[in-house]
């Protein structure tokens, strides 16, 4: 099944995560957590481990409106937030890709109406931001 | 369905999350990511929102052995990662609740067994950090 929302954009890894982050603030989205996973990797396993994943940060974007709506309905959603989006490129790959986790992954284990209508709405603002960084890139081109 | 492993702790939300920070360390996970929820939404949606909320932290916790099995098996991965524990306490809740994510959530979206391997790893690991919070407070009752 697929879990993610997946946009590849010819930009280098830094300047993907730059317009990346600014698609996601014209959509609401803060972002509340960064882990640089190669910084991580390097730091905790080495620069083997580092050099395998490759340029690689997930972001933590939060509408704090929707997360407001969903934890008043299910306190516990809060397992399920931040919306994860991944920033990746690895040393041999032509190009940088963007994956944000779909929503909709949320609504499958709640059965609570509010959260499944913030997951919409959650959703179409993703793939907005998404859409907006592809397009972008084709303006650009 | 349930998507979470739970503890009720009986101790503050601050002693809570430190004790938390400490089980989970040791069993191997570090907190990458943390983020408080309640200031958050004080400092984006007012005051009234940050009391519905609660004392609120999400942690955002990586054991990188298994982060970095999971990633070489399927790069999107990150769009789940880390694990996420709440910790968290409402203005009149008698006790503090931590919640864990069951890894066994990524697996309902991968077909890689290396994925399955390190959600049943991660999953033994998390639900042996509960255990401790709950036991430790027994022991200390």
């Amino acid at each position: 099944m697929q879990y993610t929302y997946t946009a590849v954009v010819p930009a280098s890894w830094k300047e993907a995560v730059a317009k990346t982050k600014a698609a996601l603030a014209a959509q609401g989205f803060g972002v509340l957590s960064e882990i640089n996973v190669r910084d991580t990797f390097a730091a905790k396993l080495g620069e083997d481990a580092a050099s395998a994943v490759g340029d690689y940060v997930i972001l933590g974007a939060c509408n704090p409106h929707l997360a407001s709506k969903a934890l008043a309905a299910e306190p516990e959603l809060g397992a399920l937030l931040p919306c994860n989006v991944v920033v990746r490129r690895g040393a041999g790959d032509p190009a940088t890709t963007v994956q944000a986790i779909d929503p909709q992954t949320m609504v499958q284990f709640s059965d609570s109406e509010a959260v499944r209508e913030v997951a919409d709405d959650a959703g179409t603002r993703l793939r907005a931001a998404l859409d907006e960084l592809v397009q972008g890139s084709d303006a650009g081109s």
